[in-house]
């Protein structure tokens, strides 16, 4: 189990990789997963000597980057303490986890039920708004992701909902904005809005506010395409909710804890949910981890009245020792303002740049460090490099653009026909000029396949 | 922090808890959580100097005990090497977990699933054998329980499911084994064995075989019960599942790796099913950690065809270096073996013993360091000491019997009108003594409410 690169031990973890390991969202006989030796910082390396610059933070999770010597210490210090102890407890570190999230919250998110990770973050929040309003229907966006499990892959709204779709789930999907291929045919950022508010406004009217428990949005919205919602479309969201009696559940599991350069994506525009989901960055991924932050009033129907839900590993102390650990080396270390930074003065100029010497870029949009490319074969009509959810021939323009990027050690984030660029939050300015100076090189590639 | 006993430190940690913890199954304003300081082997212990030998395994997951120095070690270890990485890549840890709970299941169970705990394993069990038999019903058992998110509380038998039920979720309940309060009205092993399968067999022709895509049962029911079925059962839903092309899925959450004196409750019966689930003792729950170990067969159905579900954390490194001490160390240290030895010679016998001295005491039942007293008002009507899920008033009997066992220094697991005798598997022979010492004294409690 050395981390010194050696090709025969690499071998010979892939081997027992192929043999017993079975692979999350993959043809298991199709795939060749890279074995890694190690990782620091914004960097992660196989057994064969390459090494790559990590612009996928992995799973969009690393926001403090890899082996934080702060975070990697309190881990150490809590497993010689106290690995594990059940939910019924309290809990030193579990307290104080729970405090150090809700102190960072937006408004009056002062509970955290705590959970392993981001799916069931989001099967908790759903069932709190169920039985807080005593509705049954759930409205969600497509052009989102909210995990895995059952109730979360049916809130879902891209591919890889329909292989576990239960269309009785209750579920009802709408369009949120997204100018640059507007679902309402607006040419502004306020038309979107206006438009895109109108739309959810029908919707509710049409399925009936009184039957809707809750709207779930990503603050902006990640994987589906880093969809930054135009300034007052939340806080739209938030009034259409308050009109309702609709429970507004914003899911942070990915925007949050410093990748849009902000403690939460929703403080960008002042609106608080009442309930907020969370997982990734609140302590990188370091230990499984995830939450939901709760309002007062939602807390309150849960006072004498026992919530019904649960794991065996809430508030695991483990996990939480590693999130205090984590939001407090963000804090001291400034990495949300640093984050912040990168957008503004070194990614957004710097993926600007990119698109103006490059045919295939058809918008740049995001902030902090989490920034998406769309790739388009012509960027009069905008058609996507690759069609909507291609796989194989048909993916290939996307495929090569990946493959020139990990030639030139840049690990990518692909998702359809856009890349994003999401590297840790403490990705340094020279980190951010190296992965843009291999983006400039790989994006010919893209080029190449424009009309 | 510290974890010497320091009541002002554990009020603070509780003040906290109140002000930010949002508990599992509880109403928020009812509970008063003991503040744990911290825990070693079979003990753990609070701020105010009470001490408590843990007869509940925390959630029946500490199998090897709290704190273990090899398991412990190696977190810290492999913290320092490398705490996450995204589930693409292979890595040396989670190749050797994998390939150390594959050389443990049953049959050819040789492919594993990650996940973070037991319902997600529970999911994605479900959503593989509804692909791979494209069928989509699912059928369960009354007195169960699966987990707490979407699919798993539906598959669930017990009152925790019905907050949260959707008519809609395809699953079916049927009744399994159960003598000593049998749903068939049998008087021996053998009839309530053949009753159990004729009424399965029932329901699944009247469900229509060609509908059901898999038929999921805990090994030993634990929460519910710890129901130990019958000899010939297990064996026998095999046979039904293979007459009629459903997948058999086992749930050995927390009857696997070590509770029932064997890595596998399935292997006192030699029974292989398709899936089977795992979470708990796989690592004690060091790190939160789940899987499911997928049969050869089930595994092909995802060869060429991408499996249509993932987690951030799948085959998250640090849980699997615990996973990986945890299985070394129960091997090396044989620590299944003494757990079969716990129940064989020490365990049972001493709560036989305890039934022989204490009226309240109905049936005695369980294997390994898996067992249940259940309490009764009258042994001759077998009327429990309290109804089917009494809260409150009504749940008073129950109530004073922990009371009593908590004042005398003994943690135990309590569930409607049973305590469950679920210690860690590396408990000594002179705490087994100890604990049944204390249940003996409390069980006085319970018989002053027997007619
Ligand atoms: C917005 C959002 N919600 C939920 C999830 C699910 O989280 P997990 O994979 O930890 O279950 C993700 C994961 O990418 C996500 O991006
Ligand atoms: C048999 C069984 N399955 C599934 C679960 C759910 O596991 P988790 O709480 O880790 O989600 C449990 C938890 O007690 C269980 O006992």
């Amino acid at each position: 189990m050395s981390t010194l690169p050696d090709p025969s031990a690499g071998a010979a973890v892939k081997a027992a990789d192929r043999a017993h390991v079975f692979h999350s969202w993959s043809a298991q006989g199709l795939i060749d997963p890279p074995a890694v030796a190690g990782a620091e910082g914004a960097y992660f390396w196989d057994y064969d000597g390459n090494r790559y610059l990590d612009f996928s933070s992995q799973l969009v999770n690393t926001n403090i980057g890899h082996q934080h010597p702060k975070v990697v210490a309190a881990v150490q210090e809590q497993a010689g303490r106290l690995c594990t102890i059940a939910p019924g407890f309290a809990v030193d570190v579990r307290s104080e986890a729970a405090r150090l999230v809700a102190g960072r919250t937006p408004g009056d998110l002062d509970k955290i039920f705590f959970t392993n990770g981001g799916a069931e973050a989001v099967e908790n929040a759903v069932r709190m708004a169920r039985l807080h309003t005593g509705r049954p229907k759930l409205l969600s966006a497509y052009r989102s992701y909210h995990g895995a499990t059952a109730a979360a892959i049916n809130l879902t709204g891209d591919p890889r909902r329909w292989p576990s779709d239960t269309a009785s789930a209750g579920v009802v999907h709408f369009w949120g904005p997204y100018l640059y291929r507007s679902p309402f045919h607006a040419t502004s950022e306020e038309e979107e809005c206006a438009r895109a508010l109108a739309h959810l406004e029908d919707t509710i009217v049409f399925e009936g506010p009184q039957t809707i428990a809750a709207i779930i949005l990503e603050s902006v919205v990640g994987t589906a395409g880093i969809l930054v919602p135009p300034a007052g479309y939340l806080a739209g969201v938030r009034e259409l909710c308050d009109r309702h009696g609709i429970v507004f559940i914003l899911d942070e599991v990915m925007a949050g804890f410093g990748r849009t350069g902000r403690w939460f994506a929703a403080d960008h525009w002042g609106v608080t949910p009442d309930l907020l989901t969370f997982a990734k960055g609140v302590n990188s991924g370091y230990v499984p981890l995830g939450g939901v932050a709760i309002s007062a009033e939602i807390a309150a129907t849960f006072d004498r009245r026992p919530y019904p839900g649960g794991l065996t590993y809430s508030g695991h102390p483990l996990a939480c020792a590693s999130a205090v650990a984590t939001i407090e080396a963000m804090a001291e270390e400034g990495i949300v303002e640093h984050a912040a930074h990168l957008g503004e003065h070194v990614l957004g100029p710097g993926l600007r740049a990119l698109a103006e010497r490059h045919p295939s870029v058809g918008e740049v949009r995001g902030m902090g460090v989490f920034w998406a490319l769309e790739l388009v074969k012509d960027r009069t009509t905008r058609e996507p490099l690759v069609p909507y959810n291609a796989a194989g021939e048909a993916a290939a323009p996307m495929n090569a653009f990946a493959a020139a990027c990990k030639k030139s050690g840049l690990w990518p984030f692909v998702n359809m026909n856009r890349t994003h660029v999401v590297p840790p939050c403490t990705l340094t300015e020279a980190e951010a000029r190296e992965g843009l100076a291999i983006l400039d090189e790989a994006l010919t590639v893209a080029d190449s396949h424009t009309v």
